[in-house]
Parts: structure tokens; C-alpha cells; sequence
């Protein structure tokens, strides 16, 4: 017989009766009924319980054993009565008498248990992160994520992508985040750069010929910790295409994405139409270029129902240049509690409110009556035009902000996630997607006025070199999100490949030539000998598995995270070097300031 | 019809002529065939002939196109005569006659020439890699390679395994080679290190009660590069199993490999039983612990044969504690001259000299004659037990060498080698695998006498706490390496999972249990709360690529490498660092010494 077991803790079944059998596992619990001891025996792919009786050989070890002891027992199967069984687990037929037990890894009192649905502090957690893998919760969202990148990564070779690896080991890359360095030591003062995506690779790769590249590739970026954002390593599911339009890049990676979260989305409703919105409808429509389209609501300009009207502030508001008057239509929310309820919200928020009007049945029996102070203000006809144009009646309501759009659009965003929220408008187990598409290639510092990328600078600009020559903060890029729930889960572009587009386009933003040479100068040398029109996106997988799993952590999502503060508790990273490290990196540590 | 392409450059044949179709790709030739000018268009998928007369709209562009110029043609395809197919390439059987041809990606005078064989320094092949990733040859072994990846994971999941990434930011690992170091900026004086294999995470993993893990894995160390190996990343096939001994992991890795090579090995035999031997026995019939088993020379002791002989050298020699006269047979090297060159050899690799034997016809008509000083030396009865031992007749030979083992062992299995290649005994056209088994787990350092780990110090030593109670020098360790064909491709240990022996093993070495649990903190307290027996092993996936590719640089088998002093020259890296990044990690780089 095996060492160590001849069956799985999932494995025995009613046919296995009468068999001797050896299993290994850990102590999940321990019960005394009487005079009989009951483990339940755990290992990665189940339960089985075994027990022993006085009579038993192993008796008198059981009743020491702790709770995690790893132990080896050998025993008989039997069929538990009818009454007995456990449809609950495979297992559940069965019981296991055991006859020799031997410890194979004894286990010290637990600073966390495994059984049972106690909370911990994250610092407990995550130092003994060995022990919270093993609970049910976590074991099942490792399995998970390990299954939806298999599934990805079968799914790209399934459409003809080929995966690569890129170097980790490499240059600063252009991403516009803060780079983790490595400091060479064969070249001392020289440092190697942590890809913070495989970007230029991923383009160089297309420029030498290979067609469709994807990797699950690790990605390393120096920015401060938050809830869905590792603070070192995530993983993106990166591709890019020789010879496509934006709509190729889609094509071939809808199904992926599509696919992954019908397969692991728990039946969950999973939209097979993508719609395209624009970056800037989306702002006008969801506040936000995440926007999350389970929440029905849709915002709507509506400044020419107050130009010049009885409502001073927003009359006044709307003669300064660039100004709008915002509607957030609110359906069922056609109660003064509720619309007090949502401007106390707003003021949280640092607004001075939101003005808003609901309509209800007139007292008098008259019929529709919109109430709130700015329905007064304007007038029945511009109420009611409004009433029109956004679709409501009685029993809704609607939400007016104004001024700058770029100063309200992410507080108009949270204020419709939280009507839609309240109002129970947001639809439950769903996934809801759409492209958004068109973003603007360039925007100015509103304080230096200086004009700089809005997003990824390596983006061709529609419209090509044309575009370039009118106001840069009209052009778009051929740049795209993909938006799920709320979340951006896939971000792409079509490259700019014509180096003499890439100068002007730098240029624009106050990038001379030679500077793109020398940060870019990889890529920029490779566009110079044959480079083919290509694309691609990058999928964040963290993100995406956080979604599936419905978790609102991204350290429930990864095997061995790091904590807020970049550190990792079980294994103490960061720590001191050695000297001999630092002597031969030559480097030293300068004091505090 | 789409932008750029509706068919791909290796897709149309015979059934296609009359149609009307658009191809984009690089200008890999142009011919000019008395005025008909032939490109050979050339994508990722294949080559596909067109051409363009002078009553083509296309003509005078194609005039002036430079090979790597990426373009777009409109044309009709055509069925070449019978006697124009070539039936070499997929698309032998049709040109297309262009109508319309666009520039996509224009290219200046190439570096590098992709069309024909010519060579290339390593300097300006790695500065414009994604020129030289273009040709033939290096396109073919990045494909190789990834199909190589993708099967090796298959066929891991298909085997039960589940993949799982581990950390790479992250602390120190115990591998014994030079971490990689990352600065941390939010514990300014503080450093991660890159993981140089992630041993102590898949242990970890084990103990959180996964039960099979597996994980192509990046790995980091900074080592002073050489051919077989890259000098800052390079890939494991990364495994580790709960619950098993040294044979299950054997089993479930053979198929893995196994299958690769018959997958991917061009036909090559590939055995498909692996022997066992010891390290000792491969020491001893090798020379190494990686032995080319293609080669069938084995080695033998033969100091009984000089032991008080009249060869005084090694009569002699054999008198010092420890010593060893060893044979080395070469079938079919029974020739003065060819006696003579490896002597030479021997001398090249800094012995004076190797003794040797070598048989043939008497001249005398006799029959049998033993050649050479070292016959003469021992006489004819000592002469002929060595032949007997070593089942040599006519024509062949025997070296010897003497002295203590470690001193002459790797020059005795490189001599082998030799010996094999120059006789031509070394089989061609096969893959041969052995397990090399039982490492000692200490050795004793010839100078200082001290006693250390000889590989692995978290490998569990065969008979456990019992078996350090004796000489250390003769534990052995659950220890092993997979050799092919004279590379070492897999290596891997059950490791030790009961603290106290892990304390007692490393005490042996001189480092005190402090020491212990503040380098290897994570996992000696993991050990604690129940761990269950595991072991595992990682093959190196470079090499394997290697191997099946039939390269002999490591650097021809990975899309971007470094050079030999660990330079991208494509990329520039290392390279300095801004003021800012220094400041922000508080680092400063200390004057050269």
C-alpha cells in the first residue's frame, strides 16, 4: 500500500465498504459521542469522517490529536445507516474505522482555526496565510482564479494567439506609473526596470513578425495600495494583433471575456452585446468611464430648461462658458423623504446639495403634481418639458447639478450608483458590458494649462497625422475600456506604428523628439524597419476573478498578497540587506531628511 | 472587405484563382523577372508570390520597395502553370497579380538582413532582435517554445495539477545562488528580492493544503552569465506534491517530459524507461551528475589491477588513504594514434598525461596483443583480468586515471565524452534520460574542512533524525535530478517538513536554529501547524527548449535576451536613474573602490 493513502478524503463511496484503506489529511474537528472519537478528515479534495472507538488500537491517540494535526490513518470502510448519511458531502455514505493512526505533522496551538466561520484581523491573516488558505472561502478562490486563467489561456489558443514570455528583467517602461528598479550588479549605478506591462514588448514582438501574442503576463507597478489594486505584482491577460482595427481587438476578445464569465459567473447574466459608448457620452450618461450598466440610469443634459429661467442659481450658472445643467433621473423615487435622503448624500459629497423635483398625485385629485422647490422655480412648462424629455411620471423623481462638467461628472457617477442602489434599480446577478470607446487623445492641466496624454501616448490618434494638425484637444484616440459592473477590466489601444505620427503626437504634448528617442528608443528604432499596423488590450485578471468571486478585496483573490502597507507579513518583506549585498550593488542607504 | 487582409500570406491555393483578394505583410524579395517585378510577401503564417507587370497600377511603387517594408495589396489571384508550382510552401500553386499596393510601414536600409543565411555579430543580432526574430530560424524556435510551454501545461492539468502564481516581489529565497534586490520606496533602507524559484511558496502552498501545484514559473538570479543559462530571468516548470515519496514525483513527472520530447523531439528516439543511479555510481561510470547516457562508455574502479603492480605511478598513488585507479573503456579505440590524441587531451585539460592499453593482432600471428607502457608495466596476467573486467577485445582501448577521485572525476567525464564522440559510440538522433538519485546532503570543504550542504538543505535526509546522529558525510538525501543527453533538466527533493530534523540538519551545517527561523521564518513556522510530507521538482524550460531546438545558446531559444553581461541592448538596460527615484528610494550609489 502507498505510504501515505491509497484513497483521497473525496473519494470512498458506499461501493468501497469492507475495503481497508489508508488516507492522510489534516484534523479538521474532532468529536467525542460518547465513548466513540469522530475526526473529520480533510484534505484538498474533501472530507471523510473516520472514527474509533475504544476498542480501537488508535483510540487513545485521537483523543490527543489537535485540531490540523496532519495524520495517516488506515482503516475499514463502512456503510453508515440510512439515517446517517450526509448527502451533503461525497463521503457521506461512508465512515472509516480506524485500526493504526500516525501523526505525519503535528500541529502547535492555532492563532487562527480553519474550522468554523470566526473573523480575524487582516494582520493575522495575512502572517499566518498558510492557515486562512486552508478555510473553505479562500482554498475555493484560489481554485477559482486558477481555473478562470487556465480558461482564458486555453481560450486565446483556441483563436489562433500564441503566448509569449517577455523579459522581467528589463528597461523603465512608458506607462505613466512609477517603476520598480533593480539595481545591476555587474554595471554598478545602473538599475533594470520592472515591466510595469509588457508593452513595448508586446509591440516589438508584432514588429517582428508574429501575428497574435497573449500572455498571462505578471506586471510590476510602485503605486500606493488600495481595495482592488495589488501594491507589486498583478497579473494581466495581455494581447496584441498585426493588421487590425478596433473592432478586430474586440472581436477577438469578447468571446474570452464573454466566455470566462458565463463558464465561472455562477449564472449570473452575462450580456452577449457589448454596446460602444463614447468617453464622452459615458461621462454625460454614468459620470464615470467604469460605468456600470446593471444600474439603469441615465443622466441627461438637460441646461436648456434652465437657461434664463426662475431658477437663479443655474440660470446664473449657465451664462459662464462651459457650463451644464445635469438630470439624474431617479424612477420610484418620487418621495420628499427619499429626495432629502439623496441631497443630504450630495453634501456628503461636498456639494451644497442637488436640486430636484418628484412628481406625485395631486391632493386635490387634479392629477400629476411636481413637487420640490425648483419645479416652483421654473415653472409648470419647463417642468413639465423636463417630466418629457427624461420619461418620468408620477411616483419619480429627478436630480439637477450643474457648473463645470469636469467638476460634478464623478460626483453625479456615485450619486446615480446610490439612487440606483437605493432604489433597487440595480439589477442583481448580472454581468453588464460595454466599449468605451473614442477617448480624447490629449487634455490640459486646468492649472498650467499645459497640454498633456490623456491616457496611453503609444495610442494612434483618428485621424492620423491630420488630426494632429488641428486642436489637439479635439483629437480622439483609437483607444478603448472595457467596463463591467462598474469596473474597468480591459484597457487597449491600435498603436501608433509611423514613427513621424509618434513624434508629432509627442510633440503636442511638449515631448521633444529626441526625448521619445531616448525613453522610447526600443520601439521607436523597431517602427523604422517595417512595422505593421497592430493592436491590442490587456485584461486585468485580479479584477475579473475578484468580480467572479464576488469579493470586494483583491487580497482574497491572490495566493500570497501583500498587505496596505506593501509588506509581506509571513514571509517579512521588505528587510534589511546585508551589508555584502549593498557593498556589491554599491550602494548605501541616505538618512531620513 | 477588411483593411488589411482577407486572407493570411500562407492561406490561398488553386481554389481561390479568379478571386479578387487583399494580403498585407512584408516585402521579404523583390525580383525583377524582365519586367515583371515578384514580391515574396511574407507574414507569420507563410510566403505567397506576387507580382505586377508594367500595366499594373502598382508597378512603379513596387519599383521602389526596400525588403522589410511592410505593405498592402489588392490583386487577383491566378493559378501558376504546372510547371511554375512550387510545391515546397502551402501557397506554391497561385500568385496574385496586385492592383493596388499601400505602404503601412515603411523601412530604411536594414542592420540586418531577414532573406538569406548571412551571419551576424551577437552585438547587432540582439540590438535589432525583432529583425532577427524575423528570419527563419529564431521565428521557428520562439514557436517551438511555446508550443513547448503550452504542452508541458496541458499536460500538467491534465495530470491533476493546478496552476498557481506565487509572489515575485517578495523576500530572500534560500536557492543558495545571488538574489536580484528591489528597493522598497515605502520602507525607504529596506529591500524585496526577486524569487530565485519559488521553493518556499510552493511548500507553503502545500502546507495550506493544495494538494498538487504546479506553475511555469519566472525565476531570478543573478548569476554571471553562460551559455546554458540566462543571466537575469529564466522558467521552471515548477511542481510540488502533498502526500507522496521520491516514485510518485518520478511518475508524475516522466509523463510530462516524456511527452514533450516525443511531442517536440523531431523524431528522436526517447526512452521511455528512465534508470535510477545513485550519485555515487554516476561519479564512478560518468564522471558527472549529468551523464549522456547516448554515450554507452561506463567507467569502472580498476586500483586492484595496480595495487602492488609494477606501474609504479599508481602502485604508488594507491598507497594515499582514499585513492582510486579508474578505467576508462573505449571500444573500437584500439589505435597508437588515436591512444596518443586522448592522452593529449588529458594533458589540454591539465593531467599529465592519461595511461592506457589498447589491444590488437599480435604481429606474430599470436593472436591477441596488449599495446602501450602501462601493459608492460603490470604484465600480462594483470593486463588481461583488466580486459576481462571491462569486456574489451580486439581493436579497442582502456585510459586510466588515478588519484582521489574528486580530484580527476569531471576530467574522466569529459575524456568520456570524448572518447564517445571521436569513436563516433555516442548514438545520434536520441534523447536518454536517468534519475540521479541519493545525493549526500553534506560535503566537507577540502580547505577549511568544514561541513556544509552539498545541494538542497530542505531535502529530507534518508532515515531521518536517525541518520544525522551518525557521519554526516554519509547522509543521503530524497534528493534527485533528471539528466538528458548530458544536461541536468529537472532537479528536485522530498523535502523536510518536521521542524526539529529541519533544526537538526541545519545545525550539522553550523547554523543555529536562530539563524534558521530568520532566514526561512515563512516556512519553518508554516511547519508548525501541521504540514504535511511533500515534494516536488522543477525542470528548466530553457534548457528542455534547448534541447529540442538543437541550439546551443539559450539565448537562440528566448524572444529577447540579454547579452553576456547581462546588457538589453535593444531596450538600453541597466541603465541610471533619474535624481527623482533615487531620492524617492533614499539611495545613493557609493564611488567605486
Amino acid at each position: 500500500m502507498h505510504a501515505y493513502r491509497s484513497h483521497t478524503c473525496a473519494e470512498l463511496n458506499k461501493a468501497h465498504a469492507g475495503e481497508t484503506v489508508r488516507l492522510s489529511g489534516w484534523v479538521h474537528r474532532v468529536r467525542d459521542h460518547g465513548g466513540v472519537l469522530f475526526i473529520d478528515l480533510r484534505d484538498h479534495y474533501g472530507m471523510t469522517q473516520v472514527l474509533a472507538d475504544s476498542d480501537s488500537p488508535a483510540f487513545k491517540a485521537i483523543e490527543k490529536l489537535k485540531a490540523e494535526t496532519v495524520v495517516r490513518v488506515d482503516g475499514r470502510v463502512k456503510a453508515r445507516d440510512a439515517s446517517l448519511v450526509n448527502s451533503k458531502i461525497p463521503t457521506g455514505e461512508i465512515e472509516v474505522y480506524v485500526t493504526d493512526l500516525e501523526v505525519l505533522g503535528p500541529a502547535e496551538e492555532l492563532p487562527l482555526l480553519v474550522f468554523g466561520d470566526q473573523e480575524y484581523p487582516e494582520e493575522t491573516r495575512l502572517t499566518y496565510r498558510f492557515l486562512d488558505l486552508r478555510r473553505e472561502k479562500l482554498h475555493r478562490n484560489m481554485m477559482l482564479r486558477s481555473r478562470v486563467v487556465k480558461s482564458m489561456r486555453d481560450r486565446m489558443w483556441g483563436s489562433g494567439f500564441t503566448e509569449f514570455q517577455t523579459p522581467i528583467i528589463t528597461a523603465s517602461s512608458p506607462e505613466g506609473a512609477r517603476d520598480f528598479l533593480v539595481p545591476s550588479r555587474l554595471h554598478p549605478g545602473k538599475f533594470y526596470a520592472l515591466p510595469q506591462a509588457p508593452q513595448q514588448f508586446k509591440q516589438l514582438i508584432m514588429v517582428a513578425g508574429f501575428d497574435r501574442y497573449f500572455q498571462i503576463a505578471p506586471c510590476f507597478r510602485d503605486e500606493d495600495p488600495r481595495a482592488d489594486r495589488s501594491p507589486t505584482d498583478f497579473y494581466q491577460l495581455d494581447l496584441e494583433m498585426s493588421f487590425v482595427e478596433q473592432e478586430d481587438v474586440f472581436a477577438a476578445i469578447q468571446p474570452v471575456i464573454q466566455g470566462v464569465f458565463e463558464e465561472f459567473g455562477g449564472g449570473h447574466k452575462v450580456d452577449a452585446v457589448w454596446p460602444r459608448i463614447s468617453y464622452a457620452d459615458s461621462a454625460l450618461w454614468y459620470g464615470t468611464d467604469k460605468p456600470d450598466l446593471r444600474n439603469p440610469i441615465k443622466m441627461a443634459r438637460v441646461s436648456e430648461h434652465f437657461a434664463g429661467s426662475g431658477f437663479a442659481i443655474f440660470a446664473k450658472l449657465l451664462e459662464q462658458e462651459g457650463t451644464e445643467i445635469r438630470a439624474i433621473p431617479a424612477p420610484g423615487g418620487g418621495s420628499r423623504k427619499f429626495c432629502d435622503r439623496m441631497n443630504a448624500f450630495a453634501q456628503k459629497e461636498g456639494l451644497p446639495g442637488m436640486g430636484y423635483i418628484f412628481w406625485r398625485e395631486a391632493e386635490d385629485g387634479s392629477g400629476l403634481e411636481a413637487a420640490g422647490p425648483v419645479a416652483k422655480n421654473i415653472g409648470p412648462e419647463r417642468t413639465e418639458a423636463i417630466r418629457r424629455q427624461l420619461g418620468l411620471g408620477k411616483g419619480d423623481a429627478v436630480f439637477f447639478l450643474g457648473g463645470h462638467p469636469a467638476q460634478f461628472e464623478a460626483v453625479a457617477g456615485r450619486a446615480r450608483t446610490e439612487i440606483g442602489r437605493e432604489l433597487g434599480l440595480t439589477e442583481q446577478n448580472a454581468f453588464r458590458f460595454a466599449w468605451i470607446v473614442d477617448f480624447p487623445m490629449y487634455e490640459k492641466d486646468p492649472e498650467t494649462g499645459k497640454i498633456d496624454f490623456s491616457h496611453n501616448p503609444f495610442s494612434m490618434p483618428q485621424g492620423g497625422m491630420e488630426a494632429l494638425d488641428g486642436d489637439p484637444l479635439k483629437v480622439l484616440g483609437y483607444q478603448y475600456d472595457l467596463a463591467c459592473n462598474g469596473y474597468e477590466i480591459v484597457s487597449g489601444a491600435i498603436r501608433n506604428h509611423r514613427p513621424e505620427i509618434m513624434f508629432r503626437a509627442f510633440a503636442l504634448a511638449g515631448y521633444p523628439k529626441e526625448e521619445v528617442e531616448n525613453r522610447f528608443g526600443g520601439m521607436v528604432k523597431a517602427f523604422k524597419f517595417g512595422a505593421p499596423p497592430h493592436g491590442g488590450c490587456a485584461a486585468g485578471i485580479d479584477r475579473i476573478v475578484m468580480l467572479l468571486a464576488d469579493e470586494q478585496n483583491i487580497r482574497e483573490v491572490i495566493m500570497f498578497p501583500m498587505n496596505q502597507r506593501a509588506e509581506d507579513l509571513m514571509m517579512g518583506a521588505p528587510s534589511e540587506p546585508t551589508n555584502q549585498q549593498m557593498r556589491e550593488l554599491r550602494l548605501r542607504v541616505t538618512p531620513k531628511e
